[in-house]
């Protein structure tokens, strides 16, 4: 029986903050739907950040409020602490994503705290979330687990003392983040290795950029090393607005022809992400659009990888 | 001491036979020396083929003499026949790349033969190649290794039973091509394995395309089996005129980032091999140029590998 992968799918969040125009709330909506129906189980929809910051996520409260309305998908939220994860809850997201820089200089231009005050803010917020009636998850993303283009590079053993701090905070889960995409494919496997030596399955999976060209690269090494969670974003969309450099997140539509041709289970619709691209591209006309499997067409080689139904 | 990757820059006959102007013998000259002076020691320059067949390659003989005059640099002509590898020899080329088809319909497409017609063209051209006063390399492409536009899926067992042919024709090395970009991760690892099961040594490398994004993920997969030998083209230029969909070539750029970054030395220079980029450009300004670390600037972690100098 072919393994599964699961595929989380952040172009609402991080697809969109740098984006030079402004999607509605209704085309995000109507692209939120069309990646759903393409069989994509967890979406990252927005964040709960002060307007101010990043205009782009204003209407996050309402997107969530409707995402969660669409049966068996996991709505995830951005908060970068307590207060926005409170946002989140109010407006019923079943996760919520917690950025955490692994190294300083990231830390104090997305945060504007050090990795140690966040790990507390996090320790706080898991705190909260706990007291609450309604369950909904943790997860944090270690930002710049692989480089840092303010700080430069990144140790093993930083991402390692983060990340025990985290799981000591009692995250659910923990991503690593090539934030700025300066990660190779060694480096994801000394990197995983070492975190899952150190907190076990409290790694989740990887978030990866394409800013170098090694973003499948480094998905593959991934996949070589056991990670079954993978974020992406439809169209390679997205970047990181306090991280110069930073280019799109690996292609979504690329990522789940590779892991459907090697036969992994992604429960994704090839074909029908394909056709989300127009939703997108309406809803957002003037922004460019990657992937390599959109621009050739789907080989007639692709066999998706199917379950047998359930007895 | 780190272990070695041989790179063949494909561009100047790969990256050109389709692009919609021509450049110049005195361009191709250009770009050809630059890419040399980033470290290249591998170029191939151009095919023997009629021009009326490809128009781009109607220089090659001139391009060929003056390359070999380029101090350390083994050149390399594609010929399709033994009449185009008796131009090579007369042109001086240390190396000749002949195509052969795994399938039939690609074969019959791009070369009017069989596949056996063409292994048998092989035998007869690696005779007269032996016969004459200078030594000259005789390397086979295996065409649509893994996957064919026209003739869909092309199975391992079809590879390694040409594979075998073309040793017996008694080629110097053998380079498994993915013509169209249909390969994935797990194929490359299961045909090179079962053809370097069969013939050992004379499995050389691969030439990969990015069709569908997934070429530098097929070069680690190819690392990972052992691979150290890869044909890959300057700002991903390329495609084949019989393979409907193929694009681009894997690129040199982002193929040398992650070599490099992952310990292999290359010997080729990223911040010339980018200089070299505006040389290309200059002789051939409407194509298209990709490679996302050219984009995004060589990241501040990166550190190219170095030799200790020789005793």
């Amino acid at each position: 029986m072919a393994e599964h992968v699961t595929l989380c799918e952040v172009g609402p969040r991080d697809g969109l903050q740098i984006a030079k125009t402004r999607m509605t709330t209704e085309a995000k909506l109507r692209w939120i739907r069309a990646l759903a129906a393409s069989g994509l189980k967890e979406i990252e929809v927005g964040s709960f950040v002060p307007p101010r910051v990043i205009p782009q996520m204003a209407d996050t409260q309402a997107v969530t409020e409707d995402a969660v309305t669409i049966p068996g998908l996991t709505v995830v939220a951005l908060a970068p602490n307590l207060r926005g994860a409170q946002g989140a809850y109010a407006a019923g997201a079943h996760r919520v994503s917690v950025p955490v820089s692994v190294s300083e200089g990231h830390s104090r231009a997305n945060l504007n705290r050090t990795p140690a005050e966040q790990v507390a803010e996090v320790a706080r917020l898991v705190e909260w979330v706990r007291a609450q009636e309604r369950p909904m998850q943790v997860v944090a993303g270690a930002s710049t687990a692989f480089g840092c283009s303010i700080d430069g590079t990144v140790s093993t053993a930083a991402v390692v003392a983060l990340s025990e701090g985290l799981a000591e905070a009692g995250v659910d889960g923990l991503m690593l983040c090539d934030t700025v995409g300066y990660g190779h494919p060694a480096q994801i496997k000394e990197v995983v290795r070492a975190t899952r030596a150190a907190v076990g399955d409290v790694l989740w999976g990887l978030h990866l950029h394409d800013t170098c060209g090694l973003g499948l690269a480094n998905a593959l090494a991934g996949v070589e090393e056991g990670i079954r969670v993978f974020d992406a974003c439809q169209a390679g969309l997205g970047g990181c607005p306090y991280a110069p450099g930073a280019s799109g997140n690996i292609v979504m539509e690329d990522l789940v022809f590779m892991l459907e041709s090697m036969g992994f289970h992604t429960g994704v619709d090839l074909a029908k992400l394909l056709e989300a691209r127009a939703v997108l591209h309406a809803g957002l006309p003037e922004e460019p659009m990657h992937s390599q499997v959109a621009k050739a067409g789907i080989p007639r080689t692709f066999h998706p990888v199917t379950l047998p139904a359930a007895a």
